[in-house]
């Protein structure tokens, strides 16, 4: 399972435009080298038309919002949208205010996303806030257990189909849904918690498997959710053995993407579809 | 000494709001993470209220102010004290440009600081530039020794009463004073400033113990000078078993704030009240 | 050779006003640390102009650009060459839109640079926009290689001449230029590539060095170039013994910096003179 997916990264490396937040922007970059693709980062209303062009995707991360950046995520996003260039959304922080909510609501009005990737709560708060999905996340718990898994799953696809984008709920367990069909994801490792930006690196990341990959988003993002849980555990293994702190373990996680080989990776996958 | 402290710390887990800079940003948020506490950055003027309300602490940074963060600092600190949120300033650079030095005194104006932290230079120009503590300052070099300890207690005191902030000057010497209080703490060491941004770390440190401790700003202070100085003494020790350079020492610093125990502080801290 | 500028560098502990991207600024600020000299970094155009004043040397770096940074180097430029500091320009992306040409042209225009640093095909771009040097770089390749490397000194040499410029071309083989004078410099890894901010961190030693040594901005330069390649070269020694990945690696890179030591580089430098 998704061997063409890392095929297709190694042999195109993608180049990835990032309209990102400055608090992990370091990472994103040095991730996405790391897995094979190149970054380029530009946030101004005059060059991200021509900046978004000249890459194979587009990653909108609402991290640090703006008046100034949001206008350039819409520009960025719609000139992607013109020339079917994959775009995906991380919508950091919708819920925590009516600007990051606001403003994910608009940018999916304006933008069709291939991918969006959040935690439950912001996927629910994109779900309540589009009023699409009334009803259906009512039953979804902030946190995906076993207990819950089918009505998350449910859900998952419920909105793929209503927004017409692959949703990435990541968590404890990751779901990865186009309308028909689910990832269930179980590699990671609680430690990736504590490192600031392992949800933006992922984004990122899912941006540059499906830019290798684009008649695929749905195997791409799952790839994607997979490479980065599986380097969480293998990180967390190569950090017991230097008895190292959380800063070090930030480190080990992106040197183990750089060091993804698709044999071990697919040895260690926790998969399921539904 | 500083037990409970940790312990709230630890149970408390203190959402931090930041203003801070894009230098350091991601060393703030990922030393919040290692302490036990989260970060949340955000600058735009139409969310911070919102944001900064579901925090525990506010921490603001002038590392590299403009004309926009200014005025969501303003935005912000006028929130958090009309919620009674412990609010820390971080005049970085006060003294260096007009800009800095005035943008430091109208914070002073418009919100209660619960704490400021700063080096000595930055500290005098906040003393000097607020006509406040005239005479005093006069005494005090820009490096406090054995021999000007007493002085710079007597002006940190003296500058505490009259802003109503607990005073913090950090260097070779850390002073943490309230109006009737101050610890001297020789917890550190000179590996720190070779390494951008543990002035910074230090004041996100603070605003997490703050949130997790509001009603004791001087000893939550405190407690957060002594933990960063004591994890720099221990990343220097594991620097020297790696034979490491700076970028390491760097990691290592954060690693140890991830593991810091209260048993081994309490063993390792250098702290004198007067 | 380089022995002066290393010596300076110690022992001027130059500090360097730093307009640059979002990405990689933390590396540049830590680089700048490591090499002995210390960071500041300001964008407000209300105060650079007296930061700048205060510094050895300015660093220019357009990598995330927007309407007010640009601003703010211009003003920070003209001020540095009011009282005659070295001026470094990293025409980050130069080419790959019409913003970052025009701006780096118009740089150019307003702010005479002591150093220009960049890859060949932002070099290139800077040719051809300012229609100086026509025909010449029709000759060069996008990859300087032992085939092109007359012709690649000789537009370098050309170059230089008309910006009144040293220029730096960086990548496999890199070129230092004076009108008359240039230095081949063989030192660097691959593995540099993998990491973002090397050639923005580059730049920021450079203007260390420079404002170390103002006198010999050329020596200065390729004497930047060399420490920083050298390190590259070692810090990929170390990382073979760890076994590491990309993000070890950039660590190791800037450790190396932070341990250089003139006899080891000079037994290690690969540089020519023609």
């Amino acid at each position: 399972m998704f061997k063409n997916i890392l095929d297709n990264l190694k042999n195109n490396s993608p180049l990835v435009h990032c309209i990102t937040n400055y608090v992990t922007v370091n990472d994103c970059a040095n991730i996405l080298l790391a897995c094979g693709g190149s970054p380029i980062m530009a946030d101004d209303q005059r060059e991200v038309e021509e900046i978004t062009s000249l890459c194979n995707a587009l990653a909108i991360n609402i991290g640090t919002l703006n008046e100034r950046t949001i206008q350039a995520m819409i520009k960025a996003g719609q000139a992607a949208n013109a020339i079917n260039h994959p775009v995906v959304l991380d919508p950091v922080g919708a819920g925590a205010s009516k600007l990051r909510t606001d403003t994910t609501l608009d940018l999916m009005k304006k933008i069709q996303f291939s991918v969006i990737r959040g935690n439950i709560s912001e996927i629910k708060t994109i779900a309540d806030g589009s009023g699409r999905t009334k009803g259906v996340d009512a039953d979804i718990n902030d946190q995906i257990t076993i207990d819950n898994l089918q009505n998350a799953i449910d859900f998952a696809k419920g909105l793929s189909l209503e927004t017409k984008s692959i949703i990435a709920i990541t968590g404890a367990i990751d779901i990865v849904a186009s309308p028909e069909k689910a990832y269930i994801i179980g590699n990671g490792h609680p430690m990736m918690s504590k490192v600031t930006g392992t949800g933006c690196m992922l984004t990122a990341l899912i941006a540059a498997f499906c830019g290798a990959t684009p008649s695929e988003p749905l195997d791409a993002t799952a790839a994607a959710v997979c490479v980065m849980g599986y380097c969480g555990e293998r990180a967390f293994e190569k950090l017991q053995l230097i008895k190292g702190g959380t800063s070090s373990y930030r480190s080990l996680l992106i040197d183990e993407v750089s060091k993804i080989e698709y044999d071990a990776l697919s040895g260690g996958m926790k998969v399921e579809i539904r």
